[in-house]
């Protein structure tokens, strides 16, 4: 089986929590990031996006599962895998693996806007076309 | 039917992102900031817990409608209802509201963990009484 | 002597780290948080004054003395108070105590920008003339 | 002349604020960030330091001048010099550079600290030989 898109990240002071701990708004953070790259990779430059094709991805839903703690300095990665795209969202499945134990696993979906009026639009034909992935 | 216990908030910068409006992951900590003030309001201190008491809440899972997007600027009320008690967690049901408009609406999982082990222990027996709710 | 404009604060998961204590790029958001609510006592809604006025506020330099450490859910009290005004850029001298005791001290100064193009835009006479200064 | 240490980082929305571009403070964390790498560099690890050699580094002072905005999606170089080493202080030198533009330089002292009490203590010995300078 193909390993998902991956990127690897290190937890950093500004990352953690009294607990000690990531505090667990940040893996979404985290998660984001992953996203970003991910589209990066693909040749889609999210600022460009927003800016040049008036269109923009924000979270529309997210369920996450946060199963053991990461803490500084740790070194993470970070998948982001399409499980699936709709006329105007994507949906994401994304872990946080540190090695090959699964920190937090999440389902994000994801809605197309427009940047100004946050109304629905159809994901650019574009982006569908790389995401590769069936309308649902 | 009586309104759940609330805390206002106004969003400033740090919240916010380049699309305008409050980051995603931010109205994770606002219900935090919720529940942490819900707590202290029933006489809990999250510190005291965590230093004193050797308990400490975790998310253990967040399932989040992210529904209407928040500006720089506004005020909103975040609730934090107890929906749920169990031997060692505790799940809210939390919403965001701009006036009577729902932005953001969530069911939080807690997990009641030892803060050095993070190994799962039961809720205390005081918290659990102010709680005033059934096992699950 | 006067005291100055203050905004009380608790200090929330969200702003500690590792250390278990504040991480100290979030004194900066907290200052932030004091210089909105300090405009908005004057009257003026910092993202009115974006989008409606064509004027922002941004940080152009920052010094800040960290002296002691604040800890999860302390109170705190955030001052604002106006230094010096400029052409196009204002100076706010702030502190962040913990009742009488200093924990931070610091000196910012903003430049009033075009939100656009970030090129320095005179302070609008409506807001210099709430801060009551003197031009230096 | 040689190079300083730096890391590259990406601007993602978590680092942005409804300006458009990096939220001040967030640069901050992004030399935390370059400061982590840097020790980790020399093979000292942050959280090592803290739980085995009861060491932590905190920012005492910082003065930062924000000359240039930077926006999301972009690169950014964020460079790590030590200036001084002291008893128990270390100060270090940096930038944050956009190619050869440099858009924020700071100063950022750092006192050495025990983590539990926060008391002032030598900088160790192992980690002031390494950054091979002379006392101040």
């Amino acid at each position: 089986m193909e390993r998902p898109f991956s990127v690897r990240i290190r937890v950093y002071y500004r990352d953690t929590d009294a607990g000690g701990i990531v505090f667990h708004a940040n893996y979404l953070a985290f998660m984001e990031q992953a996203r970003t790259e991910f589209l990066g990779a693909l040749g889609f430059d999210v600022a460009a996006l927003a800016t040049r094709d008036a269109v923009m991805f924000i979270v529309h839903r997210a369920a996450v599962e946060f199963l053991r703690p990461a803490r500084l300095n740790e070194q993470l990665d970070v998948t982001a895998e399409v499980a699936r795209v709709g006329r105007a969202r994507v949906v994401f499945r994304q872990r946080v693996l540190r090695g090959e134990e699964c920190l937090v696993a999440g389902e994000i979906q994801l809605a197309c806007v427009d940047p100004a009026s946050f109304k629905p639009v159809p994901v650019p034909g574009a982006v569908r076309a790389r995401l590769g992935m069936a309308d649902d």
